[in-house]
């Protein structure tokens, strides 16, 4: 049983209420605590040393880090971050410069948005560190993006590039696409929206379950990393495997109606002028997801995608 | 440097903001997002394998306490629970069984409170399973109780039996007071409140700091629970001792005005005649805590209660 097959299986028996807008299964839940035109945003995620960080790499970039992944979700949604909650799991040998740089990361990254830190605990966690971050904010009720909105035609876009992010370090140091999600929502309709962590190739699956539709990506129009590039260069999967598959690019993958996408792509390079935004692809009514290459169409099941994630 | 100094140290560089009315130092932290007479009740708390439970502990009652300690610190807050999030650290060996069993013992008492539970992660952790959980709430501006609130003559209550939880399993098994805290805070004025986890003895120093008072422990009103008075039969600390340091009670320590000290007792036996509450002192002008017991007046020294509640 895979990761999200376990969380499906979980999520069958959860208790819901009649505030609950979205529970699990999208980047945030989403609450309607009676605010008139506003929705509450909830969200947790950890980060645990040697499988999200190596022991050795920099306190203050696993603190960034912890809450990036959070705040990344809140922009998933086109939400504002407000407030957050951590807590830190440590040995009883800990070293306290480390505790001082985990917090220093955490709170510059925090300080930029607004954020504030409402709740520090601390427990003991005799093997290893880990850190869990919960995150609230809120979104406009009719700003809210779901991964559900995706229609057949739409065009399929992409921040940023793709692929080496852990080869490269940027899954310890990127900036969550917050004002860019906002600016998004703000300008144009976008249908459905879900952040990059698994890798493109496994969470567009997850938007396209959402919605009942499937996609097709263009192969050439992926913008791959050039992490990934030299990634390639020495081996292992090519360049496009790992910008479909790498995962933790923290990227926003988005549908919008087919005739926005020129004023959108005009309108994001005058906002943007230094981060990419690519059109990879189109939502089709077919479900399963198609990759095109130069050598003509590529057929690629779903069951497929899963493996090749895996692989 | 102890828990209490750690999360204290790492407090001052925490961010705020202007939603935040309290942030990191009371049981939950409190947050004003728009409601004109709502404020929202915001809190974490993890537990962990061989440190929290024992790992062959039943997997139902785990699930159980990982979101009844956030429960309870809702309830000392007056509030009323309305959402939680929930990360899993499994090893990769994890039995799907063992995580079920976990999941039902949330869930039911998540529906037992109206608690919906709108997110479940899961991540890898090696070595051994962590639940953290947390916990979004609301309460009446009005209604709302710090621990800051208390006044040089104010009664001090505390509800249920104390001591040896560990020994007896109560610590797994606990129900959270929120149908207490709820019907406390409709019925009288709480001046401060707080959750016993700690120990009576250490959790009053929390209070008293927060509202720069002190207090006068009676020795022989604290409701010391068979379980802490059958540990002290079979060796180590004595019956009282277990009952102001065993820690993991879960019970309410509240201040109310002296005047209304026997009114609430007589509500409170005619409303909940299955659980005892017991005025077992009063708030000081003077700092510190002073315990009485049949051989006359026992000073003790703050940092003597630090030091005892470690021995």
């Amino acid at each position: 049983m895979n990761e999200f097959e376990l969380i499906a299986r979980l999520c069958r028996h959860l208790p819901s209420n009649p505030s609950t807008v979205v529970g699990a299964g999208d980047d945030c839940a989403v609450l309607d605590l009676g605010l008139a035109d506003r929705r509450l945003l909830f969200k947790t995620d950890a980060v645990v040393a040697g499988v999200h960080y190596r022991p050795e790499a920099d306190p203050n970039q696993v603190g960034h880090k912890a809450l990036a992944r959070c705040l990344s979700d809140v922009a998933a949604m086109g939400g504002v971050p407000t407030h957050a909650v951590v807590t830190l799991g440590l040995p009883r040998d800990y070293a306290l410069d480390w505790v001082d740089g985990v917090y220093a990361g955490l709170g510059a990254l925090a300080r930029r948005y607004g954020v504030a830190i409402v709740g520090g605990e601390t427990t003991t966690s005799p093997d290893r560190t880990f850190l869990s971050v919960a995150l609230l904010g809120w979104v406009e009720a009719d700003r809210c993006v779901l991964r559900s909105g995706a229609e057949p035609g739409d065009a399929l876009f992409v921040t940023g590039e793709l692929g080496g992010a852990l080869r490269s370090g940027r899954h310890l140091t990127f900036e969550p696409r917050l004002t860019e999600a906002r600016w998004l929502t703000e300008h144009h309709a976008v249908h459905a929206m879900i952040d990059l962590s698994d890798g493109l190739a496994g969470d567009v699956k997850h938007l396209l379950q959402s919605s009942g539709c499937g996609a097709e990506i263009l192969a050439e129009a992926l913008p791959v990393s050039r992490a990934a590039r030299e990634a390639a260069r020495t081996g292992g999967k090519t360049a496009l495997a790992g910008a479909l598959s790498d995962g933790e690019d923290f990227e926003l993958l988005f549908a919008v109606g087919a005739r926005d996408a020129v004023v959108l792509l005009d309108g994001w390079k005058a906002r943007f002028p230094e981060i990419r935004l690519s059109c990879v692809g189109k939502i089709t009514q077919d479900p399963g997801v198609t990759v095109r290459d130069r050598t003509g169409q590529t057929a690629a099941s779903w069951d497929g995608y899963v493996h090749f994630q895996n692989s």
